[in-house]
Order: structure tokens, then C-alpha cells, then sequence
């Protein structure tokens, strides 16, 4: 098994914090994405679609899609369980993420790759070169911003994005926030909850790693 | 259990569709998405992410988001299997699933809501309203034409979108091409993988539902 990684990138940082909260090491194969190497004959075989990362297993299976690569790893390294204990957690789980993921982290990308020099012509991820619009930078601000809102609110009552226990939820709520950072979205003095929670999150030897 | 539903969407059509191929009846609550009804303060308690479906359980816990209802309808419901038999195949339908969803359905939604009369301020779903953006029209379309052709490809060797297994990757897929009439991207004669998939599970009971 090895993963198709970019060191630089929130997509494979989501699964190496998976992979060292289950304290489970595998081979990493940098792939170069600023010099374009997602978009080159070689990875298109890897995954058609040119994203990172992609987890290929020892029989050449290639599994692209962060939320399908987790699934994987869970079945195969369950402990400590990272995508719920039980029906309704895993729903909470696989709920949660997909939330942060098209709410937060997608808001996130549209200020980013709509805005970047280096970035023209990659307003989205894949094959294909999409020009960038200007309007999606301010529309990504004000989805980001709202999305933060609401996680902080989820946090009022719980440790966790889904409550006491920490999850991939969490992990992909934890790159979020660091990927902010890039577009200059940062916690609010006001969203006291998602501070305490991300003071937690960001000293676990996981986000550390 | 009852799912909060709207007859005319293609997100809770997806949810009714796997619960028809499981055999399982449960009560349907209508939500006028067209009046509004998902940004009122009644639904907002349901969900506040203003989004159909959501499925309701009998403690009165929400689980939204198509994916996570899936998650959870297939641990009450296990047969027949429709997110996988085993490690792998689970880890392929959530793959499909997400390219269909992030490069299919987003692209058609893409389309529509940034040029139809009636969602104006709805270029998202969401509690936000968001002006439309003319420029995601154009960009919406290449995008969904580029992804029937990948699906094109992907349906050369097997019966189904993973394989010789219909799966929640096929509704995910068959609702897209559904919802690409409503844009006028229809499959191309030269998308003959495509057809003769399409032809296939139209017929289903669970997709005449």
C-alpha cells in the first residue's frame, strides 16, 4: 500500500493526519503539483481525474477521493475508530465531513484558485483548465466566513465536531481551519468554541505530525 | 423514521430511489422547496444547513447530507448491498459516488442555478442567498460534458459504474443524467457505454419508483 501525496496540499494532509492518529506509517510518493505532474500522462493513470491523494493497494486497486481512502483505512486498521463506533456516529462522521468539506473547505479553495497568479486557469482541481472568476473570490469570503459561524456554533456543547470523540470529522475541520490561513479567514475573537476546540485538536500528535 | 423529502429534486430522489431498491417503505414529509420552505425557521431547526434530504429517526436525531443517510439506511437495511460487499468495493462506491457528485451533479447544479428566472440569489443551496454568476453557465456545461464522457469510459468494461454490482454510484449517475435534461446535456451518440448503462437501470424497479 502507498499514498500519493503532496507535501504542500490540505487534500493529502487530511489523510497522513488519519494515518498517524491510527499510528499506521506507509510509503508517501510526492507528486509535484506546482510543477503541474497531477496533470501529466504518467498520473492520469494513477487517478483520470488529477487530484491527490490517491491510496493504491499491493494489488494495484487505486482508490482517489479522501472520504473513499479513510473508508479503506478504517476496515483495515480500526483501531483507534476515526469514522464512528456505531451506525448512527458513522452517519455523524461521514455527515460532518461532507459538511466542512463542500461548506468550508470548498469556500476556501474558490477564494484561493480564483484568486492566485499562480493558479490562472485552475479555478477547479481536475483534467480540464477552467479560467478563474473574480466574483467567486468574494463569494468564497462570505461562504467561508458563514461556514466557520455555524462550526462554531456545532461546538458549543461538544469536545468534538460530532460530540466526545474525536473524528476524521475533526481532521477535516483542523485542515479547514489551517487552509484559512492561506486566504487570510482566520477563528474570530467571537467564536470562542471553535478557538477552544482548535487549541485542542492542534496538540494532538496526529496534527502534530 | 421519516424522510423530509421534495418530489421534484434530485437530492432526496437519490435517497428515495436506494430506499426503494432495499424494498423499504417509510413516511415521506414534503418541504416546498419552491416557496421557500427550507429557509423558514420551522426547517432551519431540522436542518440548518436548509438542505433536502433529511432523514429523521425515531430519537429524533438529523442526519443530512445523502451520503450519511445512505450510510445509515444500509446498516439498518444490509440487503442487498448497495455501498459494497467488502472493504474494497465499499471504498469504490464512496469513490464514485464523490466523483459523480463533486464533477456531475455540482457541474448540471452549476448550470441551472446560475440562470434560472426562479433562483435568482440561489446560486448555491444553503442558508445564504448568493447572486447568480453568469460565467458558471458556460463553465458549468464544459464541465458536466467532460464528465459523461469520463463516465463514458468508465462504463466500457462493466455492467455498472463499479463494476458487475449496481450500487449507490448508479443512482448517484442515473439521477445526474436525469438532471442533465433539466440543462439540455443529454448523452451524446457516441456515448454508447453511457446509453447502454442508462438503458439498463431505467428499467429497475427502484429507478421507476
Amino acid at each position: 500500500m502507498k499514498l500519493y501525496d503532496c507535501a504542500t496540499a490540505p487534500s493529502p494532509q487530511r489523510v497522513r493526519i488519519f494515518l498517524a492518529e491510527k499510528g499506521v506509517d506507509i510509503p508517501l510518493v510526492a507528486v509535484n503539483l506546482r510543477e503541474g505532474e497531477q496533470l501529466g500522462e504518467a498520473f492520469r493513470k494513477i487517478n483520470p481525474d488529477c487530484t491527490v491523494p490517491v491510496l493504491e493497494l499491493d494489488d494495484g486497486t487505486m482508490i482517489s477521493e479522501i472520504f473513499a481512502i479513510c473508508l479503506y483505512l478504517e476496515s483495515q486498521y480500526p483501531e483507534p475508530a476515526l469514522m464512528g463506533r456505531n451506525s448512527v456516529e458513522r452517519a455523524m462522521v461521514a455527515m460532518w465531513n461532507t459538511k466542512i468539506e463542500q461548506n468550508g473547505i470548498a469556500a476556501l479553495a474558490e477564494i484561493l484558485r480564483n484568486r492566485a497568479k499562480g493558479m490562472q486557469d485552475r479555478a477547479l482541481t481536475g483534467p480540464i483548465n477552467l479560467a478563474q472568476i473574480p466574483q467567486l473570490v468574494a463569494r468564497g469570503r462570505t461562504r467561508a466566513e458563514a461556514f466557520f459561524d455555524r462550526l462554531d456554533d456545532q461546538l458549543r456543547d461538544g469536545a468534538y465536531v460530532t460530540g466526545d470523540q474525536f473524528s476524521m470529522a475533526d481532521i477535516t475541520a483542523y485542515v479547514m481551519v489551517e487552509f484559512g490561513e492561506w486566504s487570510k479567514i482566520a477563528i474570530k475573537d467571537s467564536q470562542t468554541n471553535l478557538q477552544r476546540w482548535y487549541d485542542t485538536v492542534s496538540k494532538r500528535p496526529g496534527t502534530m505530525a
